[in-house]
């Protein structure tokens, strides 16, 4: 009986790294970090080059003898213009792209017997595409690997420590959603949301109503800026540092939950 | 002109200790539990005491050279009977109970240039009483502290992390409800719910829809459990695992993520 060579299998780490501060990694993905021989690190442009540069700080402090590559590649650009119906088709040609680009990546980047990592903001289960990317390649069958996925801190719960509030009340349920979402009027059957990915401070539309507002810019990082108050008091005062502030770096990620007093409605 | 001794006043920080894995500790927590002098410690009884031990554990790994107290009190009973609409009123009683314990312990075992830690599970922003607590004793007035809160991996995302999915789909909501609310009606506008603190498996109720169930119990420690499927697959084997494990453990805590088909409605 003869023993083959052990059949080894590329391995992959999918990394919530925190929302902003270095310091919000877990021990976990501290130990994920330094098992990993190549970072994939996809670049959307000098825009946000600042959070390129913090995650290459990470592994400076962290993995400070070296020993590993770090591989750049430019993401394709998603048609941000797209509007309303059109989202979803625009988003899925976008991660087709980026199936591609990931699936080279790992055929060609990573040993048969080496483990990469893709390091994602927050934690990778919230409005990331990381994990849905890496099933499209895995279902194409070109290029075999298995994954893990270390939870982070999520910008969600880092906005609400920073406020020292909860994300539900007692007893009752919180909702996560998009801007895009919110515009389409206030979800049903919640008085707490939580809204990422607002490239347009939809709360506006709820000026008029008993609702108090957490926001939050750069969470966790030095330029975190937060303001909390009802939406009529609070909002006009998001709306000038928030131009202020994108005006100055050059980008923003903001996040904030809307809670509605439940006498309205 | 004389100066006066500096006015000190106690810290106290609401620490997020990630669902059950040690190393689910942020690099934050464990800052924040080296520079604490007085650990509280409300303690349910027996049932839960393997919880109380995996803390103590947390303590002795990241503390090792002591140097800290740990205090215990006995959390008050809260009153599981009441049903529907009285939910909220016993869960108020029960936290008064708890704000006159937080004061004392906080008044009298507390020096006033100490720091104190209350540790909690997952990220206290999610079902967990700490911060509205530490308002009311705040708001009470007979004894000043400051506080802050370390935000933590929370149970929902401990549990998509395992089962290698996120929590909302591209572009779309998700939300975070009880088992209580799931009971009165699958919640509207959105598809994707995750569901704590059910005590009576109330995913049974949707096991004729088109849904996917990704359940965990007892995540991030030994105990383990996770299954995934559709609800009317999955339900029976969940069933049976968790009564068997329950009984074998004395206690359970579990989380799903319900998954509906957007065909479906
Ligand atoms: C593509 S999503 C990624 C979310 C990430 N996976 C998480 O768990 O936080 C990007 C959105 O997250 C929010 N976000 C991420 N990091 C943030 C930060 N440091 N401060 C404020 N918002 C942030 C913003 O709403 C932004 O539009
Ligand atoms: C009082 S809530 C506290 C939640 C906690 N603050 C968090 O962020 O996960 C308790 C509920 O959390 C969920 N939970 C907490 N830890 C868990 C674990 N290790 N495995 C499964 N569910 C857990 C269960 O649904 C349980 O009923």
């Amino acid at each position: 009986m003869a023993y083959g060579r052990l059949v080894v299998v590329r391995r992959i780490h999918v990394i919530g790294i925190g929302a902003g501060d270095p310091e919000q990694l877990t021990l976990q993905a501290v130990r994920a970090l330094r098992s990993t021989d190549v970072f994939f690190v996809l670049d959307k442009g000098e825009v946000k080059s600042d959070l390129t540069r913090l995650r290459r700080d990470m592994l400076d402090t962290h993995l400070p003898e070296g020993g590993y590559r770090v591989v750049e590649a430019r993401d394709p650009e998603r048609d941000r213009r797209a509007g309303g119906a059109a989202y979803s088709p625009a988003v899925g040609d976008w991660r087709s792209a980026r199936a591609g680009i990931y699936e080279r990546l790992i055929a060609e980047e990573l040993g048969e017997d080496e483990s990469g990592a893709f390091l994602v903001w927050g934690d990778p289960a919230l409005y990331d595409s990381t994990l849905g990317i890496l099933e499209e390649v895995l279902a194409a069958g070109t290029v075999a690997f298995t994954y893990d996925v270390v939870p982070g801190v999520s910008s969600v719960s880092a906005l609400v420590a920073r406020h020292r509030t909860g994300l539900n009340r007692v007893a009752r349920p919180v909702q996560i959603t998009t801007g895009r979402r919110l515009a389409e009027g206030f979800p049903e059957g919640v008085d707490d949301v939580v809204v990422m990915l607002d490239a347009h401070q939809t709360f506006r539309q709820y000026a008029e109503d008993d609702i108090d507002i957490y926001w939050g810019a750069y969470i966790g990082t030095p330029d975190e800026i937060l303001v909390a108050g009802p939406i009529a008091e609070a909002g006009p005062r998001i709306e000038r540092l928030r131009a202020e502030a994108r005006e100055r770096k050059g980008w923003i990620m903001d996040t904030y939950l809307l809670r509605r007093n439940p006498g309205e409605r």
